[in-house]
């Protein structure tokens, strides 16, 4: 399925990237990865593992947003408390699911499976379970938010897992205008000039720092490609004009 | 100054984080910062080049902690938008702050002053300067808020410049418990019970993945010292006797 504008928020849930202790993985690698699928990433938000935020949080950015991700807190130790925390922000009730169970035994010996390792099998009532080939604790879908793992690897398997369930956008199509040895204050003012002629796209500047000096590009962002093109070589021309008055 | 808990929130904005072109490398830098300061960071969020959102944003964040943090979105062009949106949360007016163009007048030769690169010398009504000192277009401290540059370097430096005007807190000493060769599953029902024994401890377990298979550690973290090396005595024991009952 595809819809013209198809919006995701994100969630990352975890103290341990609040404290800095964790440098987190999953933020670029969700918005490059829903990008290229046409999903539009509106918001980002990192919250820690307490209850009452994460609820509050799941509810914001759920109602907002076509889709909304989560990342961390579906293991098995106290502080893992995602699952039950979207089964309240849902006002739906959550138990042990056997079919999470089944997974688990593919890893885990029957007997091993204590109570702290069934917490990894409590899914919310109505969900569909994501499968997790590295650890099998599954994550699952609720509506429209996707609860995953935090440990990358395992986040990226399960994002590969429930992808064909998702409606897709249009995918965005990006070029980038190489604008070095301009400097952005050169160019701004034409640059301006043409993003307010383009609604449509979005049109930045993105200077970058390395102790040999600055390099600036320039992106413009779309779904229309005549547009795109059209914006593109008009802002070409403009820093071609630049070029040719300031020797570099 | 300190005062014993003092909390915070970073606002990210930029398209190009939400679209994955650019992989943020600020969010676990001030993490990590702010901690080692004794404050706490509560709250991240990103947003994108939108006056609506990053006001709403600032707004939501600035009341609810002591400090608000932003980066990114104050350079020369059209979509950095974060000063003139600040100025909005605040309601207060913006204009060409002359101690700003002088830092700018460092770099830039006053014949080269043009309008664009005078945005980046446009501060709310208020506002404190925070110097840069490697391509010299200011932050600025507006209240709790402190408005910063989204590359990287640049907003190391600008920290930097700000913390000796922040109140920081007691910092919080955080204890590392390897439990390589458990698995979480085993040890989640003692770590609960310790957890739950010490409300005023932080304590998560943060399993790791490789190729070679998981590997787990324990994080204690809080104020109370002494409160802290007694939990961290309990969790070794009960670590202990789990490695005891069950051969590696």
């Amino acid at each position: 399925m595809t819809s013209p504008i198809v919006s995701a928020a994100l969630l990352v849930i975890g103290d341990e990237i609040l404290s800095g202790r964790t440098k987190d993985k999953n933020i670029g690698y969700v918005a490059e990865y829903l990008t290229g699928l046409g999903i539009d990433l509106r918001e980002v938000r990192v919250v820690p593992d307490v209850e009452s935020e994460i609820v509050a949080a799941v509810n914001a950015l759920r109602i907002r947003y076509d889709y909304l991700f989560t990342t961390g807190g579906i293991g098995p130790t106290h502080d893992d408390i995602t699952a039950d925390c979207v089964a309240k922000a849902f006002g739906v009730p959550i138990d042990v699911n056997p079919r999470a169970v089944e997974m688990l035994l593919q890893r885990i010996k029957r007997d091993d499976l204590n109570e702290a390792r069934l917490r990894m099998a409590r899914i919310p009532q109505g969900a569909e379970l994501i499968e997790n080939p590295i650890s099998r604790a599954p994550g699952f879908r609720l509506g429209n938010v996707v609860v995953m793992a935090g440990v990358p690897a395992i986040m990226q398997a399960m994002l590969d897992n429930v992808v064909p369930g998702l409606v897709k956008g249009v995918p965005v199509t990006a070029e980038t205008i190489d604008a070095a040895g301009l400097p952005e204050g050169l160019y701004a003012a034409g640059l301006g000039q043409i993003a307010a002629a383009f609604p449509a796209l979005s049109i930045g500047s993105y200077p970058s720092y390395s102790p040999a000096g600055f390099t600036n590009q320039i992106i413009v962002r779309g779904r229309d490609l005549p547009l795109l093109k059209e914006a593109v070589s008009r802002i070409q021309r403009m820093l071609a004009g630049l070029r040719t008055d300031r020797p570099l």
